[in-house]
């Protein structure tokens, strides 16, 4: 597998493109497109919040009827979410021009919406960028950085990344593209996840993978604790490569998860790294764990923790803050056995041997602490299984960003 | 029933003190003593945080053991957790300091620590602390708040009521005291309530009285989502009103559940409001519930969404993240039928009506939303059932208070 340049429009046959609608914003770009003119499988995972929005409910037809995808149209700024049928209509109002723009059927056009909740679109403004997205498109690199940048909200930095994998000496690529950056945890900004292969590979192979990586990427970090109503990732391939298929059980298929694993990876970390305010990735690992569930809970308890995360705000070795998160996360485990280690670029550092505190030095603790990416090994000695979750650190800007983030 | 002025030294018999021991403060007191004479039966709830702090362990074996309490001595600044076989002993030793001071048995001494985690108690400090409270209790009213405001940590106010009811012309008193205001989800700051009433009850019956009673009021409170170590609620009964005991199925229990229920919303609402940095006590009210456990799960999602509570900051009738944090919550309803409104002493405003919204008044929303104390009520149509949740806004204090509590 090789990491290369590139986001959505790095595999095969993918064409991009971003526009300056105005959605709710002014002077920026607020709307994506993915097309690709061969039919693409397509799987998809999505929220699991009662409240789901328009767009939610619109991608989950369009994946479970099995139908070939050829379109996924995106909007910034407001996520139809709490709009009742009046936003299911915007939906099926977008995918129609859509279809009529790219000559394809309307059911094969896929949709994503982030932004203010309880908002209408402005139907009239969606379906002429829409038109303005048909006429821009094109399969360059740069449209797919563009498209990365036009779907975030609050995000400061655009999420992509693309991979290759040689199957039979063709070369699969996979390239991907995500927005975070509140409402992290896996809603007001959602995460949205776009991925696109040229792989040959059947519609069940690519959900079955999909499904169980985004139990070890996407839904293993939190910005805020709070689950999106908008929360989507899709994944399509359109068999540009022109590889034999990729089956389940052969090398290929692990190359496959591999190198989509790491694009998952990648896009959750960045989303993590670039949550609401944040000056920190913050990573917390369990290790010794007996098994896998236990160290996912303990180690999803700690990123959330508001205690936590404010410590890392503040370059502060609180280690019984997080102690406390593993407490009430629901897993078992014995505190009285916890060796907790802080590990950074600057260094790393033990801080509890047997869960007291072993003489650590301070000062090297907040030195490890003030590092752009930190993390904290919790080793519970219990077992061999591992798992890291990812978040980031409260801050002021938290406030300010949601405060009042409507106006 | 009737509300009345005091805490802890109200009803007949009990007696408290308070003192500065420089436990880790300086210029302010950190330690206090309840005490009764006459013996008392003991009722608790605990943390159920797996990581418990030793005071809690050493409550949880004073209770369970059947035998009376005589003395409650509570230190804040340090929390006595996470610090192993060392943490308990130090347990021992204040206990036993306090029966010598005291002249009643070791384990008849209930102990209860707030604070920083990890760090060990100064003990030479403690028992001179203690010796101090025996010398300086008495059963004044004013002993008793001051007795509240040595338990306080980053609290702002000291939190205490009382209450009298009849009980076969006898009057019964019940009062109490509690902490807040961080790690409050039921850690670092701990929730500690201290409860005494003259009452003449059965052990038995006392503990069935809280048990219910704590899911339906300190249950119901979240400053920020962390469960502390160290969360204990205690309530003592010596007896000393005289009255015919009251037993289980008589009008006298009633009204003794009620005066207690009183009391520990009373103290429920106080440490929500005062939660770290909070400038409002923030209410949620699910009605129209099909069962109390689906109105309470609503609820209390609502209290602890960090965006909920950033948009109750910034007085933003930020409706869409309330419906989220509804549908994350993990019970069902329908989203599509749900009325909300916003109420405050500015009045009350309809937000959404069957899942969107209506035609509402922003600038009234926001006047109401401006109130030291808002309720947000979601009727979600599916029977008669309701419940409240409270926790309070988050701002930019909340961070600055635990970016570097240590320090």
């Amino acid at each position: 597998m090789k990491i290369v340049e590139g986001g959505v429009t790095k595999a095969k046959g993918f064409e991009a493109a971003s526009t300056a609608a105005k959605i709710k914003y002014e002077g920026r770009t607020d709307m994506a497109l993915i097309y690709s003119e061969k039919p693409c499988a397509a799987a998809g995972t999505f929220t699991t919040n009662v409240v789901k929005a328009a767009p939610v409910k619109w991608d989950r037809q369009v994946v479970d009827s099995g139908k070939p995808v050829h379109a996924v149209v995106v909007n910034s700024g407001i996520a139809n979410a709490c709009t009742g049928e009046e936003g299911m209509y915007y939906c099926e109002e977008t995918a129609r021009a859509a279809a009529e723009a790219l000559g394809i059927p309307a059911d094969s056009v896929a949709l994503g919406s982030t932004g203010e909740i309880g908002r209408q679109l402005p139907i009239d403004r969606m379906k002429a960028g829409v038109k303005a997205l048909a006429e821009k498109k094109n399969d360059s690199i740069e449209n797919g950085t563009l498209a990365a940048k036009a779907i975030m909200t609050t995000d400061t930095v655009e999420k992509e990344l693309a991979a290759e994998i040689e199957v039979g000496g063709v070369t699969v690529t996979i390239g991907g593209m995500a927005k975070g950056s509140g409402m992290i945890h896996p809603n007001m900004c959602t995460m949205l996840s776009f991925i696109t292969t040229d792989a040959v590979i059947s519609k069940e192979a690519l959900q079955k993978v999909l499904s169980a990586d985004v139990q070890d990427t996407y839904n293993m970090i939190s910005v805020d604790g709070d689950t999106s109503t908008n929360d989507t990732v899709l994944l399509l391939a359109n068999g540009a490569a022109g590889n034999e298929e990729i089956k389940e059980g052969t090398p290929e298929y692990e190359a496959f998860c591999q190198a989509l694993h790491e694009i998952n990876v990648y896009l959750a970390k960045k989303i993590a790294g670039d949550g609401e305010g944040a000056t920190a990735l913050f990573e917390a690992k369990v290790i010794g764990a007996e098994t896998k569930e236990q160290a996912k809970t303990l180690a999803k308890s700690i990123v959330c923790s508001d205690l936590t995360k404010t410590a890392i705000a503040g370059h502060d070795a609180n280690w019984g803050r997080i102690f406390c998160a593993m407490g009430y996360s629901g897993a078992q485990f014995d505190p009285e056995k916890v060796d907790l280690f802080f590990e950074s670029k600057a260094g790393k550092i033990q801080i509890t041997e047997n869960g007291t505190a072993v003489a650590y030095s301070e000062e090297k603790a907040t030195e490890i602490l003030s590092q752009p990416e930190v993390t904290a090994i919790a080793d519970i000695k219990m077992g061999t299984e591992e798992a890291s979750a990812w978040g980031c650190d409260l801050t002021y800007d938290y406030i300010k960003i949601n405060a009042d983030y409507r106006s």
